[in-house]
């Protein structure tokens, strides 16, 4: 059985650098939006679709109403979200099983809890974050900061509603980590020879 | 001004033995119960009595009867656990701006914050903290297991509510520190070189 980690991470945090810095000192698999491409392969929904899907938490299309035949299972998005989430949970326990790897998000964390994972949590300030999506936004992103500051709460909301749905669990909430790191002010590069340290 | 650390922790996750290793690496002062000692010293409260106050949140003796006259401030315990809290900010501040040191507990994190301590939180699951203090406790002392689980719990609310009677802030939540930590089935030593790691 490989070794794994695992990465949940608020949006802006450095969570995805972070991971990519330990698989290379690790010589580690890393996977990320790469899952999405093996789940497109497996279920021919567009790799945008699933995107879009894995998102936040299956929402109806329209509200519930008490007492009628309508349900959220006739919904086929709804359907559709579910799908995506048992496409994503079967190849995690592929590569899993593969090598050592590290994962980012997609529940990976309770997915692999039977391979006894080492789960890390990456959160940040708020201020923090937005300096580091400025950082990295391309040019012709004319986001101001306020509008860049309500995206990161939206993502981090949906990152939320995501875990939670398929869960059961509190997002970010210690009891689920081995490790929560504040990145707020922090050199990457720094934390990742503390994680290995701790890690080895 | 020298560098802080603050460690706040659960009971039984071993807070402090990694506060011990942590400063006798860095050569850091190390404070926790020593403080209490300096307390008694300035405000000629007994230790005990301190110790009791300064654990929890200041309950008034009688429950407060709306439109009566009396008033949480008649009541002297109240009012002496407050003069500690006061006593005990003081005396960080002086400690702080001393030398470099390591300090567990009493709302460091809070009181110090214009050093920009390192905030460090340890937890574990509760079984780790049994065992954890099931190992420590003396021969003597005959808990069984559920009493022990229901004391740890007893002192971990306390140190909630006092936590979070004095700062306004939640206890154990991921913002108000920089590095959490969960010891279970882990080797403090070897967390400990992690985190020197990161700090340095």
């Amino acid at each position: 059985m490989g070794r794994i980690i695992t990465i949940g991470r608020e949006f802006g945090s450095g969570g995805r650098e972070l991971g990519r810095r330990l698989a290379d000192e690790l010589g580690y698999a890393y996977y990320d939006s790469e899952i999405l491409n093996e789940i497109a392969k497996e279920t021919e929904y567009s790799k945008a679709y699933i995107e879009e899907l894995s998102q936040g938490r299956p929402v109806p299309l329209f509200p519930i109403h008490y007492g009628s035949t309508w349900s959220p299972s006739n919904d086929p998005h709804f359907q559709n979200a579910l799908d995506i989430f048992s496409s994503q949970k079967k190849i995690l326990l592929e590569l899993a099983g593969k090598s050592d790897c590290i994962i980012i998000g997609r529940c990976a964390d309770y997915i692999l809890e039977e391979f006894k994972p080492f789960r890390i949590f990456v959160y940040a300030s708020i201020d923090s974050k937005l300096a580091r999506c400025k950082e990295r936004s391309k040019q012709g992103e004319a986001f101001n900061d306020r509008e860049m500051v309500r995206r990161i709460q939206r993502i981090d909301k949906k990152r939320r509603q995501h875990y939670e749905f398929y869960t059961g669990r509190k997002w970010g909430a210690k009891e689920n980590y081995d490790l929560m790191i504040n990145t707020t002010d922090r050199d990457i590069k720094t934390l990742v020879k503390g994680i290995l340290a701790i890690f080895r």
